[in-house]
């Protein structure tokens, strides 16, 4: 045997913090980027549009095995790749799930598995009934193409949404209207399944958002009593063995109010709920997925200390690029972990991101926060 | 600021290794390679002869800062950067000492470092004197050229060595005589020391060698003394700073039985006694090396858990890559961290390293050797 080649098309951070474990297991892994200087650009190895099926086909000759940074790739290119033999991992009857939320609602309800109240909309009369039988709020979404946010509305009348209505056809047909749920948390339950059908799960992080982008994750997430871990950790199996997920799988969750768990969304790849894993695991989600979609064993997903606390490094503007303020951050927090993704700056963007391992969730909490605001703001 | 492009001359695996800490910090990393499909090929910008000015010149273009793979970059070459004003690190007059051992130990005894007796040699009169005066053995050793136990031999008669004697000149006119030590054990002392000044130790860890070469490493050393870490903490530092270095330095020593700490030889670069930093420790050496030589503040040295263990993976013949066996030694050992250079096989070449980190050192030790055994021997 031979370690796989294996390629990922995307050459955004989760390709480039793929490459790392990649150097560290002596496995050859490409990347087709959208374009040159990408923040994956060191395992560049092609240059091209991911939607055109003769460049996939081209970069997918070079390798034994294709994988993604991101869900984009139009599935007809990858039924293609299938078609003609080409390890897709995951593959395309997968990753419909994760590029169509709708499609994702109906599959996992044949499995009974818990999620907020859900209906597919494709009137304005549809919606308001909906809106009605939730006591005058949703939430609303665009099945395909939304992510940190986008392509999701709160929505209180048909009204709310004309705009998405009078053009629902360039959303396939159909709106998916969700109950707005009173959680009092977010986590998130990461995992991995091989080719093989071998599972491993994380422990479950929770997740702190700011204008539906990920801010901060706690791992483990803090006070979940235990039959809350027994009950993520079976729905993330369920998931990914009925939905036939290979590679990393992150089920995005809501604690509600009334103490039910929550399906909220899929990511089939590495996921920023799981960065944590670089520093507080011993086989990070970037390294899992490489083992997972190329079919060797899973590694450990135990902690390398009590607790981990990632921040994400979110543009300010268009000039701040977060290494101005490295050294100050550095020598204020000789602990942090700090990560950036050679991006050009832009308000609202992932540029990177701080992580703190220790014993002690306070001071991680602490230092990673402190880290981060240096890098942000330079004090 | 922006964060400084860093280029390193070698395209061995500690190149290799620097190159995942790059990326996750978003330095620039370029390396000088010697030949195309190095070790380090993915961050290779140049291929080229080393002790050619104009091809290392036309390198150091391309980077803020100059460091290094291997220590055998001539000293003329380093001097003719520097005097042009490019940031060489560590620099030339530092590295005279790492590449000439008689240069170092006469530097080293000014400042009353502990170390082995010695002498210079230049005839086989003085070499039969030394031996006499050490009770009938000495080790003899060439000064310029050593490494993994190359140029170093026992002596019992200067007829033993009467081949380096005729050839002399050869080795810059003088052999060094050492004091065979009667050890308990080897230890190794890692540290960092930045262009600012900024100096960090890790813990001492025991080294074990077989033929000469490093086998494993046991970190933190088991049954260390304060006395004994306090004094080779010291000394790590006073090497440092006495000689000049920048980045990271292995001070090697041997713990003689009669208790005296001495030292044995200088690597001023990331060491095989430091590969476990990479997951045992918060700060790499890889990455420190990178701060260090860039002037970035360090970041810690504390260890990720109690214990460390790493386990060199030495060729076996000219066909074991160990990649054959990952699957296996994956699946029994999924604590392991599993490493390989992406070197072509040959027998005793360092080919890759194993690490486990754990509370637990018996499991580490287990662990580890469980995994290297494996992957040498398929079971």
């Amino acid at each position: 045997m031979k370690t796989p080649r294996i390629g990922a098309i995307g050459g955004g951070q989760l390709a480039r913090m793929m490459t790392p474990p990649a150097i560290h297991l002596g496995i050859e892994f490409k990347v087709l980027a959208e374009s040159e200087g990408s923040s994956a650009a060191m395992a560049a190895s092609q240059v091209g549009d991911y939607n055109q099926l003769e460049v996939v086909a081209e970069f997918a000759k070079t390798v034994d095995v294709i994988t993604f940074d991101h869900e984009h790739v139009p599935l007809s290119v990858l039924q293609a790749l299938e078609a003609a033999s080409i390890s897709v991992q995951p593959p395309s009857r997968a990753l419909a799930f994760a590029q169509n939320k709708l499609h994702m609602r109906q599959k996992l309800s044949e499995f009974n598995l818990p999620m907020p109240a859900w209906a597919e909309i494709k009137t304005a009369q549809q919606l308001d009934e909906f809106i009605a039988e939730q006591g005058g709020v949703a939430i609303l979404k665009t099945p395909i193409g939304g992510y940190d946010g986008k392509g999701v509305r709160v929505v209180r009348s048909s009204s709310d949404a004309s705009d998405w209505l009078i053009n629902i056809d360039d959303f396939g047909g159909s709106l998916l209207a969700e109950e707005k749920v009173d959680f009092v948390r977010e986590l998130a339950q990461l995992s991995a399944r091989s080719v093989s059908g071998e599972f491993a799960a994380w422990p479950l992080v929770e997740t702190q958002q700011v204008d539906g982008v990920c801010a901060v994750v706690i791992a483990p997430a803090p006070s979940a009593s235990e039959a809350v871990l027994a009950q993520t950790a079976d729905i993330a199996e369920i998931v990914a063995t009925s939905l036939g997920v290979t590679g990393v799988l992150a089920v995005e969750m809501f604690e509600a109010r009334d103490g039910r768990i929550l399906i909220n969304e899929l990511a089939m790849r590495p996921h920023n709920s799981g960065h944590f894993t670089i520093e507080g695991s011993i086989t990070s989600q970037f390294e899992q997925h490489l083992r997972a979609v190329s079919g060797l064993p899973l590694g450990s997903t135990a902690m390398q200390a009590d607790h981990a606390v990632m921040v994400n490094l979110l543009g300010v503007d268009e000039k701040n690029t977060f290494v101005e303020h490295f050294g100050t951050a550095m020598a204020k927090h000789p602990v942090a972990k700090l990560h950036t993704y050679a991006k050009s700056a832009r308000k609202g963007r992932k540029m990177g991101h701080v992580t703190v391992v220790a014993d002690d969730l306070d001071f991680a909490l602490a230092q990673a926060k402190g880290a981060a605001a240096v890098l942000l703001q330079g004090i």
